[in-house]
């Protein structure tokens, strides 16, 4: 799932650059100060919207969901939800208690089912783990979002200052143009920003986050079913309405013969 | 429904191109590199926001509403009901068994119904394959309207690239105006993207999700009536509430008589 | 209620002409590829977002909200009903058989309820007829909204198509001007467009849907008051709660002999 | 609490006037097309919007907001009710038939009590009035909302009429300066119009009306209280939950004792 | 918590000023009518929105927001919380008399708890408490966010003015520049206000109440907890949904055991 977001930073970049080599030279598009103003606000600003513990954490809520992949595969584990049902079905729970799960949360769940303990407690252990894990993606998505919101606008508070000190010293013509070029260049990198990078890591964390709710509640359910014994026929006909819809053509199709 | 999807999209084109012609020539709105950076950019964008594969079905799914025509037509799915209705009033629930149904849905609905299935199982069938498509058409919307979003933006950033650069080499007055030119093409492409493909399409998706989840209903009320045997003209007047507001005319003078 | 409209538009016309003709000549604000290519933007766009067959039906909503008298006087109603609560007092539901109201949906209403019909069919046929109406001015309303919205967005793509061309061509100085001026002329139309025209249709059309939906809530509690032979004095007190503000005052300022 | 509208109205206006005969003079800031095509404009598109009546009516809401203090002082309320509600326990709720309340509302409330009317009728006959004056001020929170939204629009619809005009006559260049400064003018009339005036008062009748709808409950509340003979000590914890926060002071440090 | 606003605010700044220094002296980004037409625009538009008393309370707390530390600490009621339900174990609620709380509302709270207080007394006014401080932080985002919204107005209509004066006097083609640095600078100093303060503050005030929200209902189940004598274990358990997701860590990992 995550690949993507690398991969659609990276061609973005290099279209951009690529275009930039067209008509001329990659130089004329760096600029120190440029980029000093632009991150620096941007940064600045966030220090005074965000407490800095949160602002630490979000950052590496925001770079993990751009490099790792999901450790929730719903069709994983909708899957070894029903072959734990079979084992269940034939011995009992216990037959759970050395069952692989390639899922911590799932793994936990069952553990705690095996030990006895009942589904209130099961279910108040995950949510809160799921929640803790939900609320860190919100505050990532708030604070990329926030970054979205800012970067155009500190863009343009570097050009205006950039276009201030040009107008206020017009005795040079030919320094007229290289210095306005040098003003726009924080508009272009508050744009870049922006639309490449922090609305659409904010969009892709909001997607995650719903996913991972979804996921959720099909590891509880799947928990509830296991321990009710429930027959995996009918377990896999209740649990494939937590499948997201790609996922769910084989069991949709299987209904038929319900 | 959904010719004048095309119809929409092209006559636009067509307007733009005329209004072109008649003060000048095609060729100089045409740019490669403009062209490059305003899809390549949209296209990494999206590539961050969404996970690969519901790109690529929302993306189908855009083009599949494009061309094709909705699978389901309320006015005669409420009319099939009906007739069905009078069928099983004389020859009970198995006359049923041959009637040919234009409507997949419908007609496997009716299906399980002569089968014997209580109306708790049929509708749950119907309820996730309605899902399953209304999930995936309300992916391509969100989709679409990020495009619509993102398109001006990339515009902008295609503009900037291209103003930078004519300003940082302002030797020559004389290509100052066509590397301007140039420079504005990347905001119209981004703003025809917009305005004419992605917003509009994304909203007559989310029209037809609408549209499709009131002749969900529709199918799934229709079944109920039927297999509780009720009588066409009560079953009409019960039906009607789902028919669209331009097909109602006919229902509604009748209900005087009722 | 709807001769503002058309004064309003007219009005508004009447105000741009002058402020024209003060300085110039209205001749060069007329240009007929610009009003082409904003106008058919626009609709192009409108026939991707909406069903052929709704954006007729729609359009022409738009303009009998424009033209006509809102059929719906809450005022009148109110004072119908109170007349007729005195005579159901006298002679009994049957001395209302010819009695005329200038309100065709109060007239079905009122004669379903001396043919013996009980609330729940009158309801249900009041309530249909109502939302009918109410669909169609809320899809009139949705699609004048969604005009206003392209209409600037056109605007600035028939400028874009017009500045491209001025800024390929730069050749004669003496051009630029006029060139540019012609060039402005569509977002011009575009923002005369959305901010005289579709904007507030859109927004008087909500208005209006607002309305006519408290009058039904006051034709369905008339009908119910004078079916249970309610008296005039809490009859009055009862409906002067669905008037609107302005009209109030009356029904008001007899509470506190109540 | 309205004495602030006009100082700040009129600070912003004086602001506006020093910081431009610093460097000018007032003269080239007062152009009468100007003024007529934004004025003109906006009134236009609001009599589209809105019917007439309701037009004046909310016009003459504004000025009143404007200009008059808030009748509604929820401390005053407070107190008063606190004081009677001594004055019941000893004398029972005729010793309430002559007192003085500095609140139209609020007296009439508490005469229907001493009448013996019961507080269903009181309620009913309160909501009533409190509702059509919050429906008045709600509507000229719409109307002035509205015309905050055009007059930007209407600003600009100005200057692109005068850009037109400019641009088509560039034959005197010592023209264009001036032409140009006119067409701004307009930009200027609508931001001033937008955020001095319609904006914040909109912003001013929408808090007003949630701090009416806030009294309103308290004198409802105070009136029930006082019907049943409630404690003053009781009473005033009870009521102190609906004053604002300001006035709270003195109320929330009493409940240490209580 | 709060050291990052003033940190944020003074790190925008400095950003700015070293870029400025880059390229020319901070004079010619300093210009009193220009702060003066943006400062006192949005006082003025300000002062017509609010009554004077909120928004001088309003200012107050954002102030106070800037430079003081929350005085709730979830993490620090957490751990009390378990201490004191342990010492209520060994001696009863008498224990608690002579426990010292660094938190004033806490303190009161198990207070009126040891003097008998029955709970719904105590949340009644703990209620009232934090109800006081969060409708002021909300009336201080409230405000912020206003100044927000009108500072780039603000900044716009300034350099209307002087473009404006600039254009009617185009006499110097030489003071063009300068004349058009100073118009510039409002924008400039509104972007500034809008994105470096206004909004930031009024983000970092919404999280804050959002998270003295989560605080409140935290201390209410503490006391709870200890006045039903519950055993320390459990009440970790049940108080640990309360913490804020940085500081639950050590929480959950407990509950494998639990």
């Amino acid at each position: 799932m995550d690949i993507t977001t690398i991969v659609g930073i990276v061609a973005g970049l290099v279209v951009i650059v690529i275009s930039i080599l067209i008509d001329g030279d990659i130089g004329s598009f760096i600029n120190a100060p440029g980029v000093m103003i632009v991150f620096g606000g941007i940064l600045s600003a966030t220090l005074v919207k965000f407490p800095m513990k949160e602002m630490i954490s979000s950052m590496k809520i925001g770079f993990e969901v751009a490099i790792q992949n999901s450790k929730n595969d719903p069709q994983y584990i909708y899957e070894k939800a029903l072959e734990m049902s079979g084992l269940v079905r034939k011995g009992g729970l216990l037959a759970l208690e050395n069952v692989k799960i390639d899922n911590e949360l799932f793994q936990r769940g069952i553990g705690m089912c095996t030990d006895g303990h009942n589904l209130e407690v099961i279910r108040a252990t995950i949510d809160r783990e799921v929640l803790m894990s939900i609320q860190q993606q919100e505050m990532g998505e708030t604070l990329w979002r926030g970054i979205g919101d800012m970067a155009p606008a500190w863009g343009m508070i570097g050009t205006l200052v950039g276009l201030v000190q040009m107008l206020a010293n017009l005795d040079d013509p030919a320094a007229i143009g290289p210095a306005m070029a040098i003003a726009m260049l924080t508009t272009f990198y508050g744009a870049v920003i922006a639309n490449l990078v922090a609305i659409p890591l904010a969009d892709k964390l909001g997607i995650k986050t719903e996913y991972d709710r979804m996921t959720h509640e099909l590891i509880v359910e799947s928990i509830l079913q296991i321990q009710q014994n429930q027959s995996p026929a009918a377990m896999g006909e209740i649990l494939s309405a937590y499948l997201p819809t790609a996922s769910k053509g084989g069991g949709a199709s299987k209904d038929d013969e319900a």
